[in-house]
């Protein structure tokens, strides 16, 4: 039972499976803006089709449409003024619900190749996307090009990749023939149809709205469930952008487009009634603790997969390549100001110093060339607003702002305005360095969102390392970092990541960073620490959105 | 990284993990009580083996043990009088968790290794098994023997191999070499680390002390946690043989015995309190839908995977087969008394009748012909004794009795004692026939667990397939059958099953039963409707139960 989608895509999906059993480099898309893979007036083509959405309604002609609302807020000051539908919430259930019976009836190859064509199609739309993710999030034009489109793209094709596995895992049909001694054997034909669990809402963020909603709504789709993706107030054109491709695949594959619809609303009150709706059955979600510990207390009807908050951090031990190290950290701190749920908040340092090649540098010698790292980085303006782009939210701002004023440690590295010739209007801000004693835990030990950092000053390694691992296991951390030239030290951080469950980074001096994660290679969140109680992307990530219904008679 | 106790079992995984893939018929350990695969000593010896626990104190040496308690009756009315190490929970938890560092270090093959092993041991003390899940139990010898033992033991290793599979899914180490145009390549070295979540309690239940257990227990042992068993009060001794064992066999392996242990207590707030304590990730739980929904509500740290109760229903349309069908009900209504999770408890008959081989049956026919099926199939007591055991608790016998007085329907056939010469002492019941309308939802569409069944009265086949997906939505099922000699009516009872997540059987006549499940081929629960949320086993049962730490440096 193939399917011409399968067909066309079907060396993808061989080079995702094995990639993710191999977990080496590879990729799908291509992650460089490149004329030569996405057409020569694919750049202007994308630019064109962004503004086209300007001031206009987004029509996505779906069930129970209400009126219109909008309002999003560029980081960079540019008038969007998008509406998008409002829909009543019941009607969209009740036609995802519908929708579901051609997609199970579309079986795995089926589903999984219109998947496939729809990461395609969103490809073919990189440029569209990237500048919507860059208008609504304030990244950096590269950032929002590579994450917004060809990584989220390629998290997208892991989930079904890892959805594929498992479902093809369970046969269509078996003959089950037990002997009976002399007797002939019992003999019976047993068939598996695999349908999904139900509706599945994809929350997203308002930093990252495709890159971390893709693995969640492939993970579903990809899977037999109806899927409403519910995206953050201030983030919506990339993923209306995202559900209108993926509307019009369907229905040129002959499935109700239905299956997914787009769910705008800035009424928290909406999104609880939908999240705890009994007809929900499974809920993705990035974004803060508050909320994401609301649904996992509410949504008890549902699978919550929850990427929030922690306290990401590093231990610094010892280097041989110090001025590497402090380079990499300073990109690490600045990349869109800091504004990634994988930058690291808390950088440890012994009381005592550290040993580098560079000879022995104290604490505060530590604090003062990490400051002067990131403002050598950040001293070109156009390299700085490449990499910082614009700050998402007033409250971000805010933090900033209270971070400068001293009240929360030691300020190293004061924040400062920076003017963007290209969008004058743009909220760009450096990042805000401070240093606190371990004991000072309130100050760094919760997540303090944006471009705020704390080198903490620890007694010793020793102690460092018990310090991140009960950071990691109390207020959680999707990354960690060490930097040692000492065997012993990886080892009993190594050690420690197992106890509290982070991905571990060790000596990163090169052009590799901690807040970054490959898909297919990298595990994105362990689940098994307070910051998320999943992960992008592996088994338990989708073996739990389907369920197999058997029949079985005799022969 | 082999380990002896893997290489010594590779060929029953691979033969298990063939099993469920293909899910045709296989078994590791033998059905029947023959001498010749369990040596001709060994129906003596486990019987002595029994006997030797009767009366006396079940030593573990657990950790905390502040005395002692029991207090099984058994249903058969034999004097048990075995007392268990009471240990406060504090102590099991800490002891479990400190031992998961030496099971980590195992390894997947390692682990793997050891829980065969585990088994292996488990299925050479059958017949002690046997004696002692009969006697808490109720059950008749053969089902103990059978379900008791191997088939337990089949489904232990059914989740030790989807636990193998999804953990051997994950790599090492990796290498990450990712072109950088003309530039040398970036390079990593990754490794990935498997880590149990933390501690998994496994609640049992009273009917099937091992059957129900083992599948929780191997699937979070092999995959990396420790565990902690609570049995049922009334069937602790099954449980208690199983810790005894694998902490023998845990420490014969190097491996710190504490990893798993035996929680025994009597009050409900003790258990509460050692299922809701943080260090307590996953509960595997068995039993009746208030404390399974207290669990789900209240057990928010944790994952919880429970088989809860539900109504599980027939639908008769037609028979080409009109006397084995009737047989095959008997049997089904009979073993065990009805207790068990799959036992149907509605059967859906059209008001109007039934066509079959032997000419149309009126709804009334239907009724009296199965009274009549049963009392015949059950009227040697030989027979009658061997399938229908004896009733397991005081609130059965008062079901039965409230059912057989006429309050929940036109008692079709009255339950009767009978006097098992055995065991005088033993409570041993006939099953109860109550006839009741479609509209008397009260009194069918709850679950009466024991030999308590209804044949309902529906307008038609398409009201009768309506209702069962309506009960089976609502209030959950197990199992659903149908008979019918038109693909029409085979069809659409299938697309409801497809909606209501259930698990169909259709016009079983012969040696097969709806509310038999083998290990392999048939999935347990689907998971998908209110009588689980889990099923045994499917990849969705372990591949949540563990966690991947990474670690990556640049080589």
């Amino acid at each position: 039972m193939s399917h011409p989608q399968f067909d066309k895509h079907r060396a993808q999906l061989e080079g995702a499976l094995n990639a993710i059993h191999t977990r080496g480099y590879w990729s799908a898309f291509n992650e460089m803006p490149s004329p030569k893979t996405y057409g020569e007036t694919a750049p202007v083509d994308g630019k064109l089709a962004f503004e086209s959405h300007l001031g206009q309604q987004f029509a996505l002609y779906q069930p129970g449409q209400t009126g219109w609302t909008g309002g999003e807020q560029s980081p960079y000051g540019v008038e969007l003024a998008v509406q998008y539908p409002v829909c009543d919430i019941e009607a969209l259930i009740t036609a995802g619900e519908k929708a579901m019976d051609g997609w199970r009836a579309a079986g795995t190859d089926g589903r999984t190749g219109i998947c496939l064509e729809i990461l395609s199609r969103l490809n073919q739309q990189s440029f569209e996307l990237a500048h919507a993710v860059m208008m609504t999030t304030g990244q950096g034009w590269m950032m929002a090009f590579q994450a917004g489109a060809p990584h989220a793209q390629d998290r997208g094709l892991e989930a079904v990749a890892y959805a594929y596995r498992e479902q093809k895992f369970v046969p269509a049909e078996a003959t089950w023939e037990k002997p009976q001694g002399k007797n002939p054997p019992l003999v019976m034909k047993k068939h598996f149809e695999l349908v999904g669990r139900g509706v599945g809402v994809v929350v997203g963020c308002g930093t990252f709205p495709t890159w971390n909603t893709y693995p969640g709504l492939f993970a579903a789709l990809a899977t037999g469930n109806a899927v409403i993706v519910k995206p953050h107030s201030n983030a919506i054109l990339p993923a209306a952008i995202t559900v209108r491709t993926i509307r019009a695949v369907l229905a040129e594959n002959g499935i109700d487009p239905n299956l997914v619809s787009l769910c705008v609303t800035d009424q928290r009150a909406t999104t609880q009634k939908l999240v705890t709706h009994k007809a929900v059955k499974s809920v993705d979600f990035t974004g803060g603790n508050v909320f994401g510990q609301w649904l996992i207390e509410n949504c008890r009807q549902a699978q919550v997969y929850a990427e929030l908050a922690g306290v990401n951090n590093i231990v610094i031990d010892s280097t041989d390549s110090y001025k590497k190290m402090l380079g990499n950290l300073a990109f690490t701190l600045s990349l869109y100001s800091g504004q990634m749920c994988t930058t690291s908040q808390a950088i440890l340092v012994p009381a005592g110093g550290i040993e580098t090649d560079e000879g022995h540098k104290s604490y505060d010698e530590v604090c003062t060339d990490l400051a002067r790292a990131v403002t050598g980085f950040l001293s070109k303006p156009e390299v700085a607003h490449a990499v910082l782009g614009a700050i998402q939210s007033a409250e971000t701002l805010k933090r900033i702002e209270e971070a400068g004023s001293g009240k929360l440690g030691t300020v190293i590295l004061a924040p400062s305005k920076l003017d963007n010739p290209d969008f004058p209007k743009a909220e760009v801000r450096t990042p805000v360095l401070l240093a606190c004693d371990a004991g000072d835990e309130a100050k760094y030990m919760e997540e303090r969102f944006g471009p705020i950092s704390f080198i903490v000053k620890v007694a010793d390694t020793a102690a460092a390392i018990a310090l991140s691992e009960r950071i990691i296991s109390t207020h959680g951390a999707l990354t960690a970092g060490v930097y040692s030239t000492r065997a012993e030290v990886i080892d009993a951080m190594t050690a420690a990541t197992w106890r509290s469950k982070v991905a571990l980074s060790i000596n990163l001096t090169g052009g590799v960073f901690v807040n970054q994660s490959a898909a297919y290679s990298d595990y994105h969140g362990t689940g098994g620490n307070p910051s998320a109680n999943a992960s992008y992307a592996d088994s338990a990530f989708v073996a739990n959105r389907f369920r197999v219904v058997q029949r079985r008679y005799h022969v």
